[in-house]
């Protein structure tokens, strides 16, 4: 399809591929009683986290394109990215166009497909995630850095959409860089630093967070009184604020089958007739392959990848790839006037590749939750998936 | 794309092909004056049954996908299929993880895209059709016999999703063997049996059955009490129950153009704080192609399959393969304290398969219902239906 | 994929493709203080305008299929087209049943991948657009002149569904021809004309519009009491009426770069208990390539189709088509005792076609309303497009 190759032919634009992947979750829920007081008494469930069907391909030799579309969510389909991108604007750079993860936080930039536990850490709740907006991004040649600076509205419901005519507008900004590199070898060092700049609409902004699981969906059925789905744990209600700013930093390695990842964001959000807040977040985690493996780095994005089995099951006769991981992670939604809470999670995770596009997660998680007194709360979750 | 076949170049996973259906139906209905005090004034309509995307393929060399979403369903996108399957587990079976139809029942196995009739008879009601579990299945090698057992969540709502920490569980499993067999040719003897153990979440169950015709659209601008969609005819209300058994036995047969199918299941609700009630349902029906057709059996699965003319409409010349058929159909929601009454179904039916994925159906259904007293209705129906 | 060139091989039927496209649209609004008491304070916004992914391909060699799903509008997925087509029924027309644009008006017969403006002019809001119904249509040989005759349900919902015992059945009947062609090159005259005959269920119709754009959705946290959709700035509500018809007739030339487009349309309403309306609309559009493209004709369907630039940005070095517009459009929607009001939009664009598959779109929007008095309102929008 490459129209430079075959001159005397017309290029055979557009092209495009159908993707998509499927996460079946269960989850089992232990509370103490401080904890069951706080947030009533969750539920034991099993759900489709994500199942999306995507089109990507081409609309011509220097447009890409993405719909994504995700059918596990509440609602109707949600989006996943949905945009356009144009290359080689502005030199090497990218244009995208439409509703896309903006490039602040490691974490959010990677893909849902290749995370290694069931759930982003909790700072990402800080973060704005997808948003409708512009971006221009690019990285350099050799793959060692890369930069990004989008402009959004905000905030972009799940099918994109956003009004008001009071504020909605932000900018984003992102840089990456690999600081020491161990030849083209499983070792490298990675950090990073990010900015947003926030006008919500409406000067409305909340923040609010399960632990890091979600069970989203019921079967029917419940009786009156007990949750249908996962209540935040923390929750700052809504925050009257004519402009918020985020402060990202991160921190990654690899070293053969180990590597490790960690950040921390700040939310300073200005109040209208409150004082200034400092709401903070942070996560560490790593992670080991058993069988040998090494987690990916993807230099054009700046963020970890897929996980190839050495052998896969199946005709390889291969066992797939066996992965211990754990992370602790943290965040407080309480300042001045505002006292949403604040939680820890700490999450033990075992990944079983079958293949480079099938895997099976166990997460035990344990949320210890400051919110009008203390309380815990225990859980376990198992996924299936598939992406293709 | 068999990795074996070429050995020397790396497997090309994973695959996908894009399916789907379309079903696009319009019922008239005729009432009595007691079927109108009963259910109301049935209106008249037009709707698209199913309405289906879906991604198949394979994962890898020994897992299969499948993601099939309908759209003519009222609410979100509802799940059809939502799976992976991983070959030769346990010698050669597969296991299956995600939202599947569970195996109890002959005619709810069988593909909505094959079926003889608009919809699937009355006792289908019974069945826990599709739920969230894992299941392990087979066939024999020379595919003259079929088993399946299955743990689900129950119930599972049409997104795959089902929370409760009373109950919820489920195990099924389902029997089938070809006793008689004319060769390889259009001539064979099917038996099965099946068994399902319900402890359903929250301790509630509920069953409810309109007639074999499904209208669930409305345009807008129905007046006040008239009903926007088909209203159950039968409806045992929510019963309180710790759990609940099902049986399930089948027999069918082919010879030549003609076929037959029939089932009886049997629904034993253990009610807390109530008498064991014991609710009946059967069918039979009976098909015959006018035209020279058999009806294809699916050893592997232990169903009947897909009509493939012996010429089709188009550039064969031909006029496609005509059938008729007929099914009598029962279902008591009556035992006990429970009295949501009783239906039986007459459906006179005529096919009109243009080409193996084309066909036009229209049927003819006579409900007989005994519920506050007898009552019937008839309904014409018509359907025009695509797949791919 | 010929069945007769491979005589010795079977056709390879089904054939799928899939399709889509994206909308991504932002809207800014000025309104004097008579508008913004009529219809309250219209908020910026941006959102997608059209999400779509489709399925199109042949099911056999004579019957072709389209399963189109949008998933920007509000509410569930909408459908585009869900239909299957039979060829070759009658001579050499086509069989369409499903889900489908109604064959009245040149505009709404124009695909929505290939509009000039970001909307179709005001009178498309007589029309009856998708429906569900059945259509044999067809074109001379020459392709210089089409018919079509549909029989619909009327009004079927966003999803293909009608229901209502009075009524819900209408006929609608479009012929074009072209009556002056410059050779094989771009200079040609069409005329059209169409008709339809509405007996709406439950006697109810009702016609309201939006000025030329449309911003669907929200971001949420809007205030209360402010618009959080595009309110419609006319509106007859609920008419009373037993059957109504529609008239329209169609003007189009094609010169070289320019093309020019025009529509009439009369919506005649038989209300009952009251006198007859006669609801006037109409519409006049131009547009000019500054690049040199001229605009397709598509002879089979009797409107215009996509632009294919002389040289796509990219690989090809162009810069691109460029296009200017302008649009006038008006209807009036209040007749004897509906006063639903009247409206007329300016329109100015300009089109920058990337490549046949990418464009960008600017509007601005001059709206005069005269309902409960004289308003005006200007609007700025723009539109992001990627088709594939």
């Amino acid at each position: 399809a490459n129209p430079k190759s075959v001159a005397e032919s017309k290029p055979s634009f557009p092209t495009v591929r159908l993707s998509g992947m499927m996460q079946a979750d269960a989850a089992w829920f232990s509370q103490d009683a401080a904890n069951l007081a706080l947030v009533g008494d969750v539920q034991d469930g099993a759900d489709f986290r994500r199942t999306r069907l995507s089109a990507v391909g081409k609309a011509w030799d220097n447009v890409g394109y993405c719909i994504d579309m995700d059918f596990g969510f509440g609602g109707r389909p949600s989006f996943a990215d949905v945009r356009l991108d144009v290359e080689d604007v502005l030199g090497r750079n990218d244009l995208r166009v439409g509703y896309y993860r903006q490039p602040i936080g490691m974490d959010v930039m990677t893909s849902a497909r290749e995370m290694t536990f069931l759930e982003r850490a909790l700072p990402a709740t800080f973060l704005p995630f997808r948003q409708t907006g512009a971006m221009l991004s690019g990285s350099r040649e050799d793959e060692l850095a890369t930069w990004a600076l989008s402009v959004y509205r905000f905030p972009s419901d799940f099918y994109g959409g956003n009004v008001g005519d009071n504020g909605g507008y932000a900018v984003a900004s992102r840089l990456t860089a690999v600081v020491m590199q161990q030849g083209d070898g499983p070792g490298l060092l990675h950090i990073g630093g990010a900015y947003s700049l926030i006008d919500p609409a409406n000067d409305l902004l909340r923040y609010r967070s399960t632990p890091e699981i979600f069970i989203g969906e019921t079967g029917g059925g419940v009786p009156v009184g007990v949750p249908s789905d996962l209540p935040p744990f923390i929750d700052t209600g809504n925050i009257d604020t004519e402009y918020t700013q985020l402060f990202g930093a991160e921190l990654a390695a690899v070293c053969g089958s180990f590597y490790a990842q960690s950040e921390a964001v700040y939310s300073v959000v200005d109040q209208r007739g409150g004082p200034t807040l400092f709401l903070p977040g942070a996560y560490i985690h790593a992670g080991y392959f058993l069988t040998g493996e090494t987690r990916v780095y993807k230099g054009k994005e700046g963020v970890f990848g897929r996980v190839t089995p050495q052998k896969s099951v199946g005709s390889e006769g291969g066992i797939g790839a066996w992965e211990i991981a754990a992370r602790w992670s943290y965040m407080d939604l309480s300042d001045e006037n505002i006292q949403g809470g604040r939680m820890a999670n700490f999450t033990a995770g075992l990944n079983w590749y079958l293949n480079p596009r099938t895997k099976f997660q166990l997460n035990y998680i344990h949320a210890d939750v400051w919110r009008a007194g203390e309380s815990e709360a225990g859980i376990l979750g198992m996924r299936a998936q598939v992406d293709f």
